[in-house]
């Protein structure tokens, strides 16, 4: 299945902006980043549980906010991209 | 429909912090901020590309990044909320 992944995670302190590293890094184990904060990944309901129980083990709930949605497909389909960045299509063949 | 509308707008002028406000104030006349650049919307389809006429006449294609998307309903089973922020839900009774 696809998921976006969003996230606000507060930078005012060293430990914030480490959370914000870490949530970025995590992600890109599973998807690819299309905004600053904001992921498109591919993945199974257990892929799915193991990156939310990831997740939720570095952001702290008290100054950040998460939210998972499951996407709608085909997803070029179902979402319009503006502006400089263009996402991959995970569909497309990868071309090594 | 329900549209995610998620954005990065470059804020290094005061030319792209305007941009910013201008992307948030348009979104907020269609629905609900859940994130800093992510609005929750319920729109219909001359709603769509009413909001997305407005939003590329304020964004700057070769600085910012915007993406739309459709998403899955009822949106309450395909999206899982964390932290912070709960987003209202568009369905419930509105009680003024």
């Amino acid at each position: 299945m696809l998921i976006l992944v969003t996230y606000d995670v507060s930078t005012e302190t060293p430990a914030g902006r480490r959370r914000l590293r870490q949530v970025a890094k995590a992600c890109l184990n599973y998807g690819q980043r299309v905004q600053k904060s904001v992921f498109e990944c591919k993945v199974d309901q257990a892929g799915l549980e193991a990156l939310q129980r990831y997740l939720l083990k570095i952001i702290c709930e008290e100054e950040d906010s998460l939210r998972i949605y499951r996407l709608t497909e085909p997803l070029e389909r179902n979402v319009q991209e503006f502006g400089k960045f263009r996402a991959v299509d995970f569909e497309a063949p990868l071309i090594v």
